[in-house]
């Protein structure tokens, strides 16, 4: 008689492209949780806004303050368990009850998505269902107007918190390219991009599908931070008839 | 006055994994194109079955037989070529004629999809618009229950048509893998998952989200070939708290 916890993937931002279950399960939710910076609306909450129904039990999941601990620091990863313990543990609860619940997750739940720390501490307590969606890198390349990849191009997927070294060693050897997480380390993976021999042929998508989506080739870019929701492209030139 | 071509990406096989956009294009269309082989249905036409207009008027594309031709002969590459003109000319006409025509793509267009050759072939001359979808390997992934990547982690993927050494050598380098178009090349990438120290983690995909799924430890797997709808899937272990 326990409920099931669903994670549902919402697509890349416009709800025109969730998928048909994932929409069926919004519009009939009674319990909907979300992550969300502290003082913070959330992406995956705004992009459902006037879907839920109006009685429908939400439940921000705020992330704790760690701006100032280093991301090196044991106290940081002891933080955050600790935080992911307390929320699954109230969705854990919720399942028990009897109650379903969908957890919104932005892009695909799998694809680096945060509901994998909750999705692994409550998948052998109650029944747990995944609903994948449509990446947050679909709707770049989208975006650019010219496919990713042909015929056996190799697809290579980077975030821009990895070291410049193995940016630079991946870059080099990949046809078609896609960094995420770019965020503040934007010009470390401009350097890389460069050293890797791809900076010329990369475009840089931000907010894809969104209402205020930006597309312009890298090179013509002149600021020097770019928002969360950015993705690099580097399209493959593979055998084409 | 012109019509518009949709490039609409279908998903990876369960029809509720749709886009919202693509559901309701597919059951307002007037025109649907899609690509098979002679003699046979088509995937992406099975998967809309049900679905579109009674009155809906049906283009098949048949690929011609390149069987007898090896790929490396000139010959195999104009005989596509002739066949992508030909039926890109007729969805032009149609889209000059003012009809909206939709094409079905399997997954999302713009990856390694075969629309992608009327895309290029028709854009500069009629509207055009592509609709992303969840991919192959989202559906691939979710259904081996466990999150693809994590943290930081390096995505590679890779089509089973690559020479074996250029195999092993991006198997070994990266965290997360996902193999593409297996098929008779299954000998092959088992052969390279070994040499680059990833087999025993692999899960063998087939017919992803589709009624007739399995999902396999690779290592289990007694077959010697794997039918078109398989996916190779490692997962990567990154950072988490
Ligand atoms: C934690 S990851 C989540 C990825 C998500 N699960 C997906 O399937 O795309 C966050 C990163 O995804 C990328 N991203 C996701 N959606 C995006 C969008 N609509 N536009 C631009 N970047 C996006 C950005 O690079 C961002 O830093
Ligand atoms: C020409 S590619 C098309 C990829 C497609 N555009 C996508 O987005 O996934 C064909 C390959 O995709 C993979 N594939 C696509 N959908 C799949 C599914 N539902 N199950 C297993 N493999 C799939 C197989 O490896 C197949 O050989």
């Amino acid at each position: 008689m326990s409920g099931t916890i669903y994670g549902i993937g919402l697509g890349p931002g416009d709800p025109d492209l969730m998928s048909v279950k994932t929409h069926r399960l919004l519009t009939n939710a009674k319990h909907v949780a979300f992550f969300r910076k502290a003082g913070r609306k959330g992406q995956a909450r705004s992009i459902v806004d006037g879907m839920i129904p109006e009685d429908a039990v939400e439940f921000a999941m705020e992330y704790p303050v760690t701006t100032e601990i280093p991301l090196t620091d044991p106290r940081y990863n002891e933080i955050l368990s600790g935080f992911y313990e307390e929320v699954t543990s109230h969705l854990i609860d919720l399942a028990k009850s009897g109650e379903d619940v969908v957890v919104l997750c932005e892009g695909d739940p799998f694809f680096y998505g945060s509901f994998m720390h909750i999705y692994t501490r409550v998948k052998d307590h109650v029944p747990t269902e995944v609903v994948p969606a449509i990446t947050g890198m679909s709707g770049a390349w989208t975006a650019t107007g010219a496919p990713i990849t042909w015929g056996d191009d190799v697809l290579t997927v980077l975030m821009g918190t990895l070291d410049e070294d193995k940016l630079v060693s991946h870059i080099a050897a990949t046809d078609a390219l896609v960094i995420m997480k770019i965020g503040t380390n934007f010009e470390k993976v401009i350097r890389a991009l460069k050293a890797g021999g791809k900076f010329d042929d990369a475009y840089l998508v931000q907010f894809a599908t969104m209402a205020k989506q930006t597309c312009m080739k890298l090179s013509e870019v002149t600021e020097k931070v770019t928002p969360y929701f950015s993705i690099i492209v580097v399209h493959g030139q593979g055998r084409r008839p």
